[in-house]
């Protein structure tokens, strides 16, 4: 059936007037234009943002599967969930805000959430100083976001992007094998330049979803 | 009298073996050693974290004060307290442990909250592409930290370091006029390497206390 699975997550803490929002169901709707058999999982953490790190979480992740308790288990069963909803994707659009330069606080718990060794990176010294590697792989991740000011994509704020490089860092978790970057910028300054900026980002978000789907046809 | 405020912020999940809990406390009692009139404020944002962004918080924070209703400044409440105790001090310690390659999203909550316009920044277009003012000055930021890995200070991970990246972007918020990292390496890896580093740390907590003890004495 050659079935696909998109993970759509949505972390902005706005429901109007988000652009990352917006730019996440233009790229899905576009995608879903072209292959309505595909099923889409919808995740909302800015709405609903997962719980943050405790030193009981990390006690449990670090347990070896077979010796958890039962409340170790209860600990770690939201980062399983996000953690299977990952696995099934082959496609993950994530709707990333910047807030002060780097990514919403509810994004960072979710990575926290689903940077688990044994699920999502693997570690072992013997392979000296890079003892990690990711255990998923071949994922497509495209990244939805809007910035208040501009020029953080190789321009005057690139020394400021925490948020790419937040997210860049931990790609390998998502078995991310590329990474496009799709932005609204100028969304503090209005006028002409913000309202060119997201015309033009939506553009490119149909424009990635109709590719993406191209190469999957040429593939098949 | 000559009185002054530590803001002493620890963001770890993690009580005992915290590095970045150790130095802070290094640094801060190496502090008093030497001050022991000064006035230390805590707060463990690790244990206790902010609350996240929501709709409501960014409608409240972008209503002029006089025009906002009681809910409002009810939601704004805890960020006033937050940004309270960064105007009350002269010298903020940052407990900033790296997390997945960034901060702990405790901490990056903390950040959202204390981000507020009219009161840790201005924001006027007569500026041009450079809208965003600070509005505190004149202040030290030590930012102690620990990382898993290692080479993230100009080393083979540094384009990964969005921990560093992330509090520098935003540490005109807080009023910084010089920021001071001091890191614990190698954690994963143990063995000599995390020892010597987190002896090489530790010497240094204590080291920038004393002097900037000193520089005090100087300027008095």
């Amino acid at each position: 059936m050659n079935r696909r699975t998109i993970l759509h997550i949505d972390s902005s803490a706005r429901l109007a007037r988000s652009h990352s929002r917006r730019l996440g169901r233009i790229f899905v709707d576009a995608w879903l234009a072209e292959r309505g058999q595909d099923e889409v999982i919808y995740r909302d953490i800015g709405i609903n943002p997962p719980p943050f790190m405790t030193q009981d979480w990390i006690a449990a992740a670090f347990t070896k599967p077979e010796a958890r308790s039962d409340a170790m288990k209860q600990t770690l069963a939201y980062s399983d969930e996000l953690i299977d909803e990952i696995e099934r994707a082959e496609v993950i659009v994530l709707g990333a805000p910047m807030y002060n330069y780097n990514m919403p606080a509810a994004l960072k718990a979710w990575f926290d959430q689903i940077a688990r060794i044994g699920r999502t990176f693997s570690f072992d010294l013997a392979r000296g100083d890079f003892p990690i590697e990711p255990i998923l792989s071949g994922k497509t991740l495209v990244v939805v976001s809007s910035r208040g000011e501009f020029g953080f994509d190789g321009g005057v704020r690139q020394h400021m992007n925490a948020l790419d490089m937040g997210i860049s860092a931990c790609s390998h978790y998502l078995g991310a094998s590329s990474i496009h970057t799709i932005s609204a910028e100028f969304e503090e300054f209005g006028g002409e330049r913000r309202a060119n900026s997201v015309e033009a980002a939506e553009i490119k978000a149909r424009a990635l979803a109709n590719s993406l789907v191209s190469s999957l046809r040429q593939a098949a």
